[in-house]
């Protein structure tokens, strides 16, 4: 399955989202992480983000695609290293 | 054809970026859109947005779902209303 996941979670907690999504999955841009990811490992992951967040403040966007084959991903401008930017 | 748009672009221009890709999409997280759209439309789009951005800075990433069905979205916390607050 592959995931893109999206956040918009306030400044004290956008850290540590980040860090928990970066177990699961890889930082493609600003506040995107995506990646194939079995629905088990998932569950894990969200629950965990569920832990940090503040639900009446905070939002997480997942969009689940089950064949990723189906995904056809374009980049326009640049593409940011995250990885090497994330300390 | 479903597609989730998401843009980290420089201040200066990330409003124009926006009302571009409102014309379009629909705005559901800070900095991502989505929605279905006609490839044709989505060439138009994406055509006038590269006039906007700065390709040596900005990026805009693009992923195109063939069909919608595909996709399953789930949100987690709180969904704001980006259509209201957006001027």
């Amino acid at each position: 399955m592959f995931v893109i996941i999206t956040y918009d979670v306030g400044e004290k907690r956008v850290n540590k989202v980040r860090k928990k999504l970066k177990q699961y999955l890889m930082w493609t841009q600003n506040s995107v992480f995506e990646g194939e990811i079995s629905e088990g490992k998932l569950q894990k992951c969200l629950f965990e983000v569920s832990k940090i967040i503040k639900k009446e403040e905070d939002s997480i966007y997942v969009y689940r695609i089950n064949f990723p084959a189906q995904v056809k991903k374009d980049i326009m401008g640049i593409v940011k290293s995250y990885e090497d930017i994330f300390i």
